[in-house]
């Protein structure tokens, strides 16, 4: 047992104080874990779009000072109650929605959209006693996403951590634990495109490149990348794109470009923008008979999703995924293996990486919009 | 060979000269069948509501004289040119969509749409030569979704006939080429309920209740009709329909009150109306993580299908299916197989039986909207 066990940690956390304003590195006392929890230490963590909505919090609730970080890897320091799965120096993923095994979803071979742990952006204590286990100058920080992985110190609820191979290189699977396992699970595990069929996928973020790596190593022929931005297209050649769209090059909707160049529409489309256009055009332009699209962007409250009854009709299937349908716990060990395995190519989802002391500056990238993941590493 | 093969056939057919007038009974002179084609001696035909709506062409283009019909059961008296896979004697279903065995639908594995025979409601010639094979008082007369069954001989593209088993009592099996395998199919090759689980229909008309039926044979526990007509629930308990909800009986949407009563939703609902508000209804109380809703009904032009993003990523699914699924050729063999052993129980669809010149009570019937299909003997 760590000789920290029980006691209280005492490490250096990067705290968001205010709304927008830069994070501050600074000391923090991280409790013990109670029952079913789990205190990591966390070694690489990486940025994602949910962090700086929540940080920027123009729209979402405000609740601060918190400490953000959902995509990261670790090693566990000590166990709280009841924990049988894991133990101190197990290698670990923390993930921002968890599994409980015990739930109906849980228990459906289809969902994993888990009852008890299910993703909650407002909650900020834990679960078991409703209070944070971060304390700062005195004062209780909020958590997030269960999980607050920018504290070299974190307690995660064992049910939103994936155990990993040991061999596994946390430095690079940190990754795995958000958007890239989305996009890539949207088109593996609920597209599920043929061999040599053709794949559109709207949005080049993290998450659409996710899904486009999901078409590459399903063996899809035609990879058309759909986005606004024609500064991510270069960009995604790496990952197996090899057509271009961008809608504002068009007259008519991109839907209809497709089903020409297409003779009818794509066998498989992947929605990764979070826009409501974007959702229709993605479902519109699948062949009739057989096509699937798959919606995974998160949209604006009031956004509506409207289409003709007979696009339905005529054998199109719509669906949406949650973290790419993976159960964290019992199928993200699957996805590392496929990254050992040398199938899944994680390297390239990592443009830059910086030491703790300059998470700011991973800010200061994502706001521009530059590079897709900046991994951090949490003892520099 | 018949000796009827190769020359013209005078028989009685029911001819409607006008929209919404009587049919008239009389001769027809029907030319013998060309390359690809089949002319079928029919033995019983049923009525269906797509006859009714061409036939009153209240929006529908109107095309007279016309020989409607298109659910049927007949025998083979001679073929064309071409035709290797039926010959005189074969015992068939004429089938208002086709199967060319051929196109890119008709070699995917999931698709029934086929490019070339695939229902056109507008078409009222044959494919090959764009000519009618009917004449009556001297002129052509227009055929009808290329069966046109109310006539005591027709001729039907080769890939709109399936063949059927001998032994196939054919004064029950024609009501198995249109709406209620629709259902059926909609229910057991769409939305493939498992064992125990609960399903909701909405619509309890001759095609709800064929999905019914295919939720009954799946072992569905909880079938839970929906319909605006409570007179419609007496008769769908015959179909294993055991709970009952009429939204009008209910001050919150319909799809809220099944979530209530099913702790979340229901795992499957196959929509059977044709109107958008059930469409979007079925789709909505669906179960989050795994539920599957099926669109079968064919709405009005103008209606538009909406709903919020969240429900789609939430994991449901949302299908459309076209015929039940069925390829005509390939799969309705075995939609017969499964009433010859019994599994799938026809005889309680046919509330009414007429002789041939009883077809305008027939039509009376429909319209009145009692029963839910009466079977015709051509030969009466
Ligand atoms: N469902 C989940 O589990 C899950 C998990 C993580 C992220 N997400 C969501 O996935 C989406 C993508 O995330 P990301 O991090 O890759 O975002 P991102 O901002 O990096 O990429 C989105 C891309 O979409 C493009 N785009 C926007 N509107 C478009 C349109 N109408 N047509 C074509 N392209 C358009 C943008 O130019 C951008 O390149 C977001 O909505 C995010 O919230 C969902
Ligand atoms: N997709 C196909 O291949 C195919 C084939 C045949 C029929 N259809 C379509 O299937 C539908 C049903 O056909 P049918 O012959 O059984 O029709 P029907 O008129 O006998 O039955 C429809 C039932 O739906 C009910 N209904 C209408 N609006 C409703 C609502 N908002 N909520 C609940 N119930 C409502 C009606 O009261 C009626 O009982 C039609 O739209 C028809 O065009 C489709
Ligand atoms: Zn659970
Ligand atoms: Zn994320
Ligand atoms: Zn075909
Ligand atoms: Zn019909």
């Amino acid at each position: 047992m760590a000789i920290t066990a029980g006691k209280p940690i005492i490490c250096n956390a990067a705290i968001s104080w205010e709304a927008g304003q830069p994070l501050v590195i600074e000391k923090v006392e991280v409790a013990p874990p109670q029952a079913m929890e789990v205190r990591v230490r966390i070694k690489y963590t990486s940025l994602c779009h949910t962090d700086l909505y929540f940080w920027e919090a123009k729209g979402q609730t405000p609740l601060f000072p918190r400490i953000f970080g959902h995509e990261a890897s670790g090693i566990v320091e000590s166990v709280g109650e009841g924990v049988t799965e894991l133990k101190e120096g197990d290698h670990v993923l923390p993930v921002f929605t968890g599994e409980c095994k015990e739930c109906t979803h849980c228990k459906s071979e289809e969902s994993n959209m888990c009852d008890l742990l299910r993703i909650n952006t407002d909650r900020s204590v834990m679960l078991s006693d409703g209070k944070s286990r971060f304390t700062a100058r005195g004062i209780p920080i909020h958590h997030f996403l269960g999980t607050s992985t920018f504290s070299q110190y974190t307690v995660v609820h064992v049910g939103c951590l994936a155990k990993l191979d040991p061999s596994a290189p946390l430095e690079n699977v940190c990754v795995l634990s958000c958007g890239i396992s989305t996009g890539l699970g949207a088109t593996l595990n609920v597209a599920k495109p043929k061999k040599g069929s053709s794949v559109a996928i709207f949005g080049l973020g993290a998450v659409g490149l996710g899904a486009a790596e999901g078409a590459r190593i399903a063996g899809a022929s035609r990879i058309i990348g759909v986005d606004l931005n024609p500064s991510r297209f270069e960009e995604a050649r790496k990952f197996g794109v090899n057509e271009f769209l961008n809608p504002k090059d068009h007259d008519k909707p991109i839907q209809e470009v497709i089903a020409e160049i297409t003779n009818g529409g794509v066998d498989r489309s992947v929605e990764c923008t979070g826009n409501v256009n974007a959702m229709i055009s993605a479902f519109e332009c699948v062949h009739d008979g057989w096509g699937v699209a798959v919606l995974v962007g998160v949209p604006n409250k009031d956004a509506v999703f409207m289409t003709k009854p007979i696009n339905v009709l005529n054998e199109r299937t719509l669906k949406g995924t949650f973290f790419g349908n993976y159960k964290p716990r019992t199928d993200l060990p699957s996805v590392v293996d496929m990254y050992m395995r040398k199938e899944l190519e994680v390297e390239k989802f990592i443009t830059h990486r910086f030491g703790f002391s300059d998470i700011n500056k991973a800010f200061d990238l994502m706001v521009k919009g530059e590079g897709l993941r900046c991994v951090i590493n949490m003892d520099e």
